[in-house]
């Protein structure tokens, strides 16, 4: 297993030798949030990470490479972030303000353009599955909360109690954000909502040459309200189009869906003739926030851009030419060398 | 007060004079919903609905005219049509397949790109007037359900019962729902959704060259799970941009989620240079299937585009230069004469 460094604004330099290149078989792009962890939690931090995106490369990379479909690979891929605990989605999910778990997916397919999702579900296992199920099974994009409960009754997913997903990592955040908010209780706009990186998500491109792209999130720690962030808004933190790209976003949700982020980087590509790491660049680096979060884009062609203005994302990407790699931070040394 | 006749993919010839003959000092355009009653209905229905869109136009008008923000121009306007019953938005909205309503809204600022929406809300007079206050007092964007209704416990909003929204005419839509759908049942997919046909929303431009958009609805007759169609999100049923244009969408809210209307308009006009009405119609007639539904666009220079694929479209124009537009179906003789 080879971990080539990859610097935070560049999908390496098989983005820049371009279509002429000819299209990889199968490409495949995944992340576990914007956002590091520190260098200071040590090495075994780390290699848990590295770990966990690597076997969730390793699944979707083999389900591409037997000739699986795209939709198939990232909800794959999803499935796994989401059952571990390292990432916010699914089990290891971030808390509510009143100590409970809310999570949000979304699948999109490129062919089709069909899409799912669901908001703020409390006891389903696996979020992305639901969304899918949406997707194929309903006339509908979007369910919330105890709607999308009642549907999950109906189609029988895995059901956990919330408190399944509890993790001690993600209660001492809370506490955390329970403290800073006492403390900017009168703030303008209300107590700063906390942290939301750990969001996964994957995009796929299969032989058929379709593309697909799933997000998956708890959202913000101390969230309230109902709150929805950019996950499960099509365009916003997930998109897929054939006829440019597969998106997938992590940060800043607020951000993500005023400037629709998904659907800019798709409409510079389509639109201005971008490629994929041009349109990711110019939106992450030229209209987001500094720090505001990243997105993982693969081209309809193939090309991988992986692009954050955060200290780090936890990514990774493989296609059918070889490349396998497997990054945390902004860092241009590959990874084995760090270690 | 004159009756214009709009043809269904026309701005009228104001728009084709294009930003050469100078921009108005302030524009709003309207609708009441893509569909139209029923030419059978007679007079009286199409003129009640011609009284409460010309009432809403005046209203939204002569606040611009005053020098009043764009942003409170669009909430005027949508206000009246949620009050008024014959809108599927506020008072009038559809009824969900149990029986209730759950109201979803938006608005967005171009100015700042400030947006916020609720979803499924039950007992706010005013959805459009709460999801300002997403965005004015909160750090989020879009809050849904249980949590929308808790936000507008804290902030005090104007409360009314569920059944304050019923109207004789939306239950009937219902009752026929409910017959459809027994006959139905077993189709894939599920029962067919009803008619949404009634959203309102509005699109301004005020004295100091800002744009802002709203958009309201009661959503699909028989809707189940929490279904959350395109009025709420951000760049499928609603955004406003100074950059490039306020737009308000209604229709086949998956479908109008799926594209990402309203963003791909933005984008059209931002990206390949089209006038509001190139954009619209290249989306609404080329994008979106027959009788998808239709929008408003006002651009930054104050053209207007009014497109539609349905047979008709409830809406109204008005802009500083002395348009006055207030039309129904898709026809080219003045409402005026079709009486």
């Amino acid at each position: 297993m080879i971990f080539a460094g990859l610097c935070g604004c560049a999908g390496g330099g098989r983005d820049d030798a371009g279509p002429a290149a000819g299209r990889p078989g199968w490409a495949i792009a995944l992340h576990g949030g914007a956002g590091v962890i520190e260098r200071s939690e040590g090495d075994e931090a780390r290699r848990a990470h590295v770990r966990s995106l690597d076997a969730a490369l390793r699944a979707g990379s083999e389900r591409l490479a037997r000739g699986g479909s795209a939709m198939d690979a990232v909800e794959i891929v999803v499935r796994m972030l989401e059952d571990d605990p390292l990432f916010n989605a699914g089990r290891g999910a971030a808390f509510t303000a009143d100590g409970r778990h809310e999570l949000d997916a979304c699948v999109m397919d490129g062919k089709t353009l069909g899409c799912g999702a669901v908001a703020g579900v409390t006891t389903v296992k696996n979020p992305v599955s639901l969304a899918r199920l949406v997707m194929q099974q309903t006339r509908h994009v979007l369910l919330a909360r105890d709607g999308a409960e009642a549907f999950a009754d109906s189609v029988g997913v895995e059901r956990v109690d919330n408190a399944w997903f509890d993790t001690e990592h993600r209660r001492r955040m809370l506490e955390d954000w329970r403290s800073k908010q006492r403390a900017d209780a009168l703030s303008p706009g209300g107590p700063t909502p906390g942290a939301s990186f750990g969001t996964v998500g994957a995009v796929a491109l299969d032989r058929e040459g379709n593309l697909a792209a799933a997000t998956s999130t708890g959202g913000l720690t101390g969230k309230r309200f109902g709150r929805v962030g950019d996950t499960p808004i099509v365009g916003a933190g997930t998109l897929a189009d054939n006829a440019s790209c597969a998106v997938s976003c992590t940060g800043t949700g607020e951000e993500f869906i005023r400037h629709g982020v998904a659907r800019d980087i798709s409409a510079r590509i389509k639109y201005l003739g971008r490629s994929p790491e041009q349109a990711a660049r110019e939106v992450v680096m030229g209209t987001l926030r500094p720090d505001d979060g990243g997105v993982i884009v693969l081209g309809a062609d193939g090309r991988i851009a992986m692009v954050f203005n955060t200290a780090g994302m936890f990514r990774a990407a493989a296609d059918s030419t070889g490349r396998r790699e497997v990054a945390i931070w902004n860092e241009n040394e590959p990874l084995e060398a760090a270690r």
